[in-house]
């Protein structure tokens, strides 16, 4: 088959990233877009307007995963899908996730203004609440689309001022049953991810194209300390049973953990530490503390693990506070699929990028869709390898070349119309 | 001159608690009031209308300290105050100042009752914020009121969210000049406060009246840490400047300062820790810690002080971490006045009450009301020396006696109605 060579209008898609960081619940450059707020809404509600434009029909599920499908010469079959997600932490910048949106956008518009007609449809999916802040558990809309959340588990679900997951989709406007969000294996032949690599490699090799090979083991655990509070000026030294200092000594055994019995790659965090009742004369009572664990090896990430879990056994029981700890999760890493990365080869072939294979140490919704169907990421470098944070950010010019290598990409899983069978990939 | 023997209507005073508890924001039975939301401006709805109905003259300064007056009659002399506060920190309990208020204002009406008509006026005072809850600074309004907090000091605080002082009082209905707080110099010819004692002194020992000799001096510092941010999953341990790893060692090494630095009296404690951004897959970039030091000793309190400082510095080299430090006050501790002492020790005899000399290690208005008068403080005992906790609780009776001596020893600090000069008690 006779592959396109899409034109990338890159400043449209610059103009759709800076339109998207405008809705935010943060001061600029900083980028707050909490999955259901207002400012989550109004970047989905942008998006859906650019779908539409591009003559997509655009359907929402009940957790407001939407899809975005250009039909194919045969809708019969499965569809090629590619996306990403919108929602950013708090604080951090504008191309973690909306690359992936944006990008496939202008990838399937460079598609349409080279005349391809592909013969399996494509399929641009935004999935909801990619990050974990709202609920304490990541890509909550994948995970939900692959049956790895199930509707129970999603009706347990409550975000921080404990609302449930079902009363906030529902103000936001999702509505339905909670058993439909589950795909059906088979609904896809193929997932393709674009995303910034949120890591130092791509630029320090001056390398375009990351191929990712697998997506590394994140395991992320909740524990609340329980001391006993008291007015701080009032309660002896001796007998105390400060929450918040048993807290402390876990963050510095979280670090010494991946530094000591995990490998090189392997990195643990504590990221939030809330403070009861947080007032600066009175003795912590609670305290909790949310934890993640990675490392492309499950072995090592687990062992990390479990020195954790005895730390925190050992200093419960040394200072009388009760630690009580909450596995949020803990995926196995996902390996892609060869047909998947070898159509990402070809396309930066075909466009003469150099290309290199690459672990993702960060989790995307790609670690779910790769239970759903055969799937891939293309990485493009970002500035220092920093992500999460306002300075996050990527060149035009390296976000038109993953956009050109998805477009290529996309167009070869999803075969030309009347191309010989075969020639397109993946599963039927 | 005759001391009146005043009987307790211990039933009004405990339904009065019942009823101040339900203006909060917490589930009961704990409480929560912040000064100036709507909780704290019931609460002092109710007492101003309980004051009215006791036949006192009520006026409010422009931060709402709030004056309660009973004409003595001798009006031009300096009169003689009693108060305490109704603010509470969050999830707190429901006898920390509320005793002393409400207790002040019974004490008035079974001096009224017992038909006791002082030479002095007698005024309650409720103080505006003495938690540091909202903004950082304990005892806001007696220390507005005495001078130790100027205009400009004033105009400069800010709270938690950002808002001035200024803009939250107007908006809860107190305006006029801050520079009209300060009171002058011989306002008052004595002050005395009632408290429950937040500490297991009284109750260990079986004795009804604690008389305070000396408020320990606290000092409250916030350490703001600054290292670098970035996504948990992407950033390698080597190198991290992680801020909550940081205040993590910080908090560790408030506890240790206290405990080797100090003496058997010394207490450190870090009851606020805040982290940004606060998402379970970012490295905190940066934390701020609010830590309260204490002692009755100042040059011991100081040790500690210094001690912690030199860790924070002795951390932030290490880690590559910056650490501000902000002193948010540090004040000296007071003695209390042996004239006022005098008054509360005959007023206990009077009774048959044994009592005995302490000192207080929680601050209270009264250390900024000794700057004004002559101040003197009774404590009661509660349960288990449990304070800042929605266990805090004390017994009718106990509070009863309290008030009983509170009532005496402002009838013999006020003087009766044409007793002979010299008996009532303070300068003039």
């Amino acid at each position: 088959m006779t592959l396109p060579r899409p034109e990338v209008d890159i400043g449209r898609v610059m103009a759709g990233l800076e339109a998207l960081a405008r809705a935010s619940d943060a001061e600029p450059p900083a980028v707050t877009r909490i999955v259901y707020t207002v400012a989550d809404l109004a970047g989905r509600d942008q998006i859906k307007g650019l779908c539409a434009d591009t003559g997509l029909a655009v359907r929402e599920d009940p957790i407001g995963n939407t899809f975005a499908r250009w039909d194919g010469s045969r809708p019969d079959l499965p569809a090629v899908g590619t996306g990403s997600h919108i929602d950013a932490i708090p604080h951090s910048g504008r191309f973690d996730g909306t690359v992936g949106v944006l990008g496939a956008l202008e990838a399937i518009r460079a598609l349409k203004r080279d005349g391809f007609r592909p013969e399996r449809s494509i399929e641009l999916i935004l999935f909801t609440a990619e990050e974990p802040t709202r609920f304490g558990i990541g890509c909550l809309g994948s995970r939900a689309l692959c049956g790895a959340l199930t509707p129970e588990a999603m009706t347990a679900l409550r975000d921080n001022d404990g609302r449930s997951l079902d009363e906030v989709r529902r103000d936001a406007g999702f509505t339905g049953d909670l058993a439909d969000v589950r795909l059906r294996e088979g609904s896809y032949a193929a997932f393709v991810e674009l995303h910034i690599e949120q890591g130092p490699i791509l630029e320090r090799e001056g390398i375009p194209i990351g191929i990712v090979t697998a997506i590394a083991a994140p395991a992320a655990i909740r524990v609340t300390w329980e001391g006993e509070g008291g007015h701080a000026g009032a309660v002896l030294m001796p007998g105390r049973r400060d929450a918040l200092c048993a807290a402390a000594e876990a963050v510095l055994a979280v670090e010494a953990a991946a530094l000591s019995h995990g490998g090189a790659d392997s990195v643990a965090t504590t990221g939030v530490c809330r403070v009861h009742p947080g007032a600066i004369n009175s003795i912590p009572d609670r305290v909790s503390l949310e934890i993640d664990i990675r490392d492309t090896g499950l072995g090592t990430r687990d062992r990390v693990v479990a020195a954790v879990r005895r730390a925190i056994d050992e200093i419960a029981g040394r200072r009388g506070v009760r630690a009580r700890v909450e596995p949020l999760n803990a995926d196995p890493p996902a390996a892609m699929a060869a047909t998947v990365r070898e159509a990402i080869r070809s396309a930066c072939d075909a466009l003469g990028l150099a290309s290199r294979p690459m672990i993702s140490r960060a989790y995307h919704d790609a670690l779910f869709m790769a239970r759903l169907a055969p799937t891939g990421m293309i990485f493009i470098p970002c500035r220092g390898g920093i992500s999460h944070r306002p300075e996050e950010s990527s060149e035009p010019g390296e976000i038109a070349r993953g956009i050109a290598v998805l477009a290529m990409a996309l167009a070869r899983l999803a075969g030309a119309e009347g191309a010989r069978p075969g020639q397109s990939i993946g599963c039927r």
